[in-house]
């Protein structure tokens, strides 16, 4: 999905907030900011957003010094959310399709995305979880996405943010097997899980987790290391968390279940879903 | 009021508007997007918001060749909001305080502003109405200003969107007079009222209407013509409508009272008042 001029106050917006978290020196925000609106003032605007948004967080990486300044607000979704996992797992373990629960909990954490807001509370989970559970699931059915993993030879779960991992986590433990495989980006992007995140939420327990190579806040294959792209394509199904991971890969031809919460107009129209809806979509060429 | 960097996401979002407005022509919009980008990487941040909007006004102008891109649409604007008068006139008429009420339905006008929206219901209107009239107004006594408007020799009134106009007229209508000049702006500031827009308003025939000979979306006095600021200067009592106003002329030692509804955080911040409060603030030094 290409990035539209109706992108551009969101990355500054987004710009700004991780220039912020970066460094309290005023000056260099100052600084900062204006290299990121020089930088998209010349960068090519055919690219999807996420490819943008990772030059804007190379530069503010680069002018501050920060490798990872998302990293205790990280911490913190992490943790708010492992208090939640037994009221989690009672919810998938009472229901009478633990997957799709687990399916709902996963677009639960995509609906949570707080981005730098440090304090979660209680209360912020508890609603999301009653909306993800009631509101209606759009697009591909999940009981077809069910009986492709298990008759699938390889799986592979692209993960989105860090405290959503968890969710995932329920998710993932619906269908724990040797074969399914769990990505997260290779070095920080935004508030994005990495390997570190990943494992405080407990993935490595659930399934094989590595790395896609990539410090992009989705998954741009010509940035990904060779040794994703070869499980990239070798995955029979392919399940892809988040409106980042549905912007970098709406092209591609793979075998791909989106499943994420509508945030934007540009990604409603270019799905076909309305703002907010909880999606669960079949790639066209999967 | 100076900028901070907050107001990048809403400047970039407001260039974008104005672009799409002035040009169909997708490649052009995004040639006038880099240099509205190039700009405001490059342009002083501590200028307030209405500069840098000024810049980039000016940047589109020069681009898409469009001089006043808003004209169909503030005229829209105008006539939907002409159409409510009879109704606007029978709740001052009916009122228990007319100049209150007056005052109020310019506020209304504060409220209503509709950017490049060309669509405006009578509903639109009804709600922005009966929102006016019933929140609480913020701030300084209404009383007071009618008070200093009475001993005054001269006052001045400084106008803000086109469709806003027709509500200020009914304003201006309580207080009629020989002494009072309406100032628009001099040169077409998106969809701020020039005097062509005064004019449809009927603005002329409450009081003397003049322009400050600047295309600012606000009143930079630096950038307004010597006329105008003598006028300024001469004033006994001025009534600043709008954000854009009370964000260039907050740090004025003139007896300012600035008319508005609070639309951002900054404003919010910077003016003690909570987001969407209908604010009369009388200037620190007036």
């Amino acid at each position: 999905m290409k990035a539209e001029l109706q992108c551009l106050p969101c990355l500054v917006r987004q710009a700004r907030e991780v220039a912020m978290i970066s460094t309290d020196d005023l000056q260099l925000q100052k600084k900062t900011m204006r290299s990121c609106l020089k930088y998209m003032s010349e960068t090519d605007l055919d690219q999807s957003p996420p490819e943008i948004a990772q030059g804007i967080g190379r530069i503010v990486k680069s002018m501050t010094g920060t490798e990872d300044p998302y990293r205790e607000v990280k911490s913190l979704h992490t943790a708010a959310a492992l208090k939640m996992l037994p009221e989690m797992e009672k919810i998938v373990t009472e229901s009478h399709d633990p997957f799709v629960a687990g399916l709902r909990l996963a677009i639960a954490g995509n609906i949570i995305d707080l981005g730098a807001k440090e304090k979660v509370s209680d209360e912020d989970i508890c609603s999301v979880l009653s909306e993800a559970m009631e509101q209606p699931l759009c697009g591909a059915d999940p009981l077809q996405l069910k009986s492709e993993i298990d008759s699938a030879k390889s799986v592979l779960y692209l993960a989105d943010n860090a405290g959503e991992t968890v969710f995932d986590r329920i998710f993932l433990e619906q269908f724990i097997s040797e074969k399914v495989t769990v990505a997260v980006r290779g070095a920080p992007a935004i508030n994005d899980a990495t390997l570190d995140d990943a494992r405080d939420a407990g993935i490595h327990r659930v399934a094989r987790l590595i790395d896609n190579g990539s410090g992009a806040p989705a998954t741009v294959l010509s940035d990904c290391s060779g040794e994703f792209r070869r499980i990239f394509r070798k995955a029979d199904v392919i399940i892809a968390k988040g409106q980042g991971n549905y912007e970098s890969l709406s092209s591609s031809h793979a075998n791909i279940y989106f499943l994420f919460r509508v945030k934007c107009n540009l990604v409603a129209e270019h799905s076909g879903f309305p703002m907010g809806s909880l999606v669960l979509l079949k790639a066209m060429d999967g």
